[in-house]
């Protein structure tokens, strides 16, 4: 028997009832308090994309960080909010001890094909296999899962504080570990995998975390099936770090330049 | 008495019990089909706004249009689904004949005072004393209720369809009209107030509509008030538009260069 990836163990779910059902964080993705956001961003999503009355591909996941989830199983129980022929939005609660600890709002659709267009085009960079993996010393938790091939703006590790701020703006192929062909719990998670933005910029790791996370999907689950494994183009940056939030856009391309998510967040920090 | 501002008139809720209360659209804000979808925005973020428990200022709300609203009343109940003593969750269902047209997600938060930094900075243009508004025809409803001062990407308005793509940017001075002072209600309802992309992109009138709209707010309520009624400077773009859906992201920020919101959107489009 294949043992399980670690994204799928960590987003399985047990059926305890009608849209009810049972999980449990993982130490693969664990995260200085609590399961990394994207792993639990992955959990929600797939509460919706297993049931059986999923309309088809995800177009728009929202997940609200509510409070702490310890680590330890959960409860996940998801609407159906309202269907149409071709989109239905859903909405998820995660649940520790009678406590919501996330929220999510999701919208699936039958996509069909029409006109396409791009505007937004990949930066030109060093293929993957140009660029050497982070080292990531003794550290372990979910930076463990993915490889994070960086062509600009590395994360803090080594890098001290400034006296003004560093740009905000991380460029970087991301690929899961061990790997596994992409698909949308995959994509979930990776517009996730960018640490939050204020320690990119002050180098500093202050109080600090995600409230809110949303992530477009902009195609369908064959085009992510014919990516495979291959690293994904991240880019994130950041707008504004004012009086205790600050915001995150990231963008998530195939290596062919077909753009496959965008994502932002608002996080809390702390001086 | 002075008449209630049409976005005031717009966004009243007369309580029906706890959490929960009526209002109705409004033909200021009358759209193509159903309302604009800012309006409804603004509604559902003060359901949560003025209630008693409210923490904070709104730091996201993330809209989900999940069916057409029709003319008329409509019911709208909020739950508080967290709250800390910093940050606070609530959701928001908007139903008209027992269906649900529309949810919302909301956090709200405590500022606190903290390091600041803005590497997002407003873009050089004309003042909006030196652009003249657009001028709207015979059209009515919701475009009238706002003076568009377009510097770059005008609206559709006699701009014929193109054998390529015109870009998806906008850049316009926007101001509430009536004049108003400043809101959140007013920020919500202007990070919808570009006309979905694929109209700017194609120059066509086809099927199309925002099915989902995250608002980040990057600054206090003392902040907005501070703008007065002056118009705040928008800009809007789109990455892609495929396979029947598109996206889009805004930014509006204060005349003196603060960045008020960015917003988010995802639309379907049939050719």
């Amino acid at each position: 028997m294949t043992p399980l990836h670690p994204l799928d163990q960590a987003t399985t779910l047990v059926p305890t009832g009608e849209r009810r059902a049972i999980g449990a964080t993982s130490p693969f993705y664990a995260n200085m308090a609590g399961p990394f956001g994207g792993a639990t961003a992955a959990v929600l999503l797939r509460a919706v994309l297993d049931d059986p009355a999923c309309l088809g591909d995800p177009i728009a996941l929202t997940v609200n960080f509510c409070g702490p989830i310890a680590d330890g199983p959960f409860e996940v129980s998801w609407v159906e909010k309202r269907a149409g022929r071709t989109v239905q939005h859903w909405t998820v609660d995660l649940t520790q001890n009678g406590k919501v600890a996330a929220t999510a709002s999701v919208v699936c659709a039958r996509r069909t094909e029409t006109w396409t267009h791009q505007p937004s085009a990949i930066p030109t960079v060093p293929p993957a296999s140009a660029v050497e993996p982070l080292a990531l010393g003794e550290r372990d938790g979910w930076l463990r899962r993915y490889a994070f091939r960086v062509i600009e703006g590395p994360p803090l590790f080594g890098l001290p504080p400034t006296d003004g701020p560093r740009s905000a703006r991380t460029v970087c192929w991301l690929n899961d570990l061990p790997e596994r062909t992409l698909d949308f719990l995959s994509l979930a998670a990776l517009s996730d995998a960018f640490l939050v933005r204020i320690i990119q910029v002050r180098g500093t790791l202050g109080p600090m975390g995600t409230i809110t996370l949303t992530t477009y999907f902009h195609t369908d689950g064959e085009a992510l099936t014919a990516n495979g494994a291959r690293p994904v183009l991240g880019v994130a940056d950041a707008n504004v770090f004012h009086r205790g939030f600050a915001d995150q856009e990231a963008r998530l391309w195939r290596d062919d330049g077909l753009l496959l998510a965008t994502s932002v967040q608002a996080s809390f920090f702390r001086d």
